[in-house]
């Protein structure tokens, strides 16, 4: 057992989406700024600040899985007929149910990924201009 | 790249809710302890201790917004017959789904909430008495 | 307001899944994790590094409750034909909807869980060999 100092970095990157239902991968950028924390081992948060958008951790081998959750989550939360003038109700609901909050492990300057898993971006009421924020916690080398 | 201190609280309150499904606006509780702790940068996490109930970020503009969620949530995840003889396993469902835990970047002692988020405890199996659990990572000025 | 050091320490484990859909309680796990690494006051962050599969906290004293919320995820996102030629993508949707990453708070060097909760890793594609990673923030004694 090991006492440590934290480091502790702040990022922001915009984002543009381009369609009402989008799964945008971000992993690449995540990595990148990684590098730039020289953080050795902690773990990055990345947090959505908007309420008709997440971030979540899906599979990213094969595209057609993406194409099949869009399929689920259609016809489970319909964009209908809502109290909410602004009509995208379904959209609030989805962003609750993936979350705006996210956080993965780093070890040795790496993230602890699984093989087959992504950094997304959801966007569920686009097109937009969105915000992602990166947060770093833990030690350098 | 620097190196900092950590600041560490943990804080609890009680919560009264009203109804059997209820979405409580808790943000100014949080930036209240926010206050207390003089955190200026790092995050504030947010724990449900309750099987029935979570915290999450929803829309906190227009009211018809948590209706509407209300509405879309009740006929998808019924409240009907089951197995557990307490008969409220949608509840226990509906909380593993909105989780029970919660984090919020925050910079210049700020939460770094979008304009349209609001942090909510969701009341799945009211009304209780339930309780909220704080804590408070980062550095102070 | 006091100012600490960062303790931190990454575990991982490997977990053998039986059916196809699973929740396995790990809240004992975990318990003896936290008491190798001396953790006073913090946090436990647990990750999934799967795509198939999430951790999430649900009730643990009635075991009806685990098999309704079964009951109620099984037609809700059903294991259908899908594009994905692994016809799979059901379990990679549950995944994203239960997450991969979850906090706990600490005190006292005990988890501050509800009496009613237990950590439950949630196979949604086995039976398969998993893996769980876990990491400790925070002071000790």
């Amino acid at each position: 057992m090991e006492a440590y100092t934290t480091l502790l970095e702040t990022y922001d990157f915009a984002l543009k989406t381009n369609r009402r239902e989008e799964f945008i991968h971000i992993t690449k950028k995540i990595k990148n700024l990684l590098k730039k924390t020289e953080l050795n081992k902690g773990f990055v948060k990345i947090f959505c600040p908007h309420t008709t958008a997440s971030v979540s951790i899906i599979q990213n081998a094969n595209p057609d899985v993406l194409r099949d959750i869009n399929e689920i989550l259609k016809p489970l939360i319909p964009h209908k007929q809502q109290l909410n003038v602004e009509g995208n109700s379904d959209a609030h609901f989805k962003s609750a149910l993936f979350g705006a909050s996210l956080d993965i492990p780093v070890e040795n300057s790496e993230l602890l990924l699984g093989p087959w898993q992504g950094i997304f971006f959801c966007e569920f009421d686009g097109p937009r201009t969105r915000k992602v924020i990166v947060q770093f916690f833990g030690t350098i080398k």
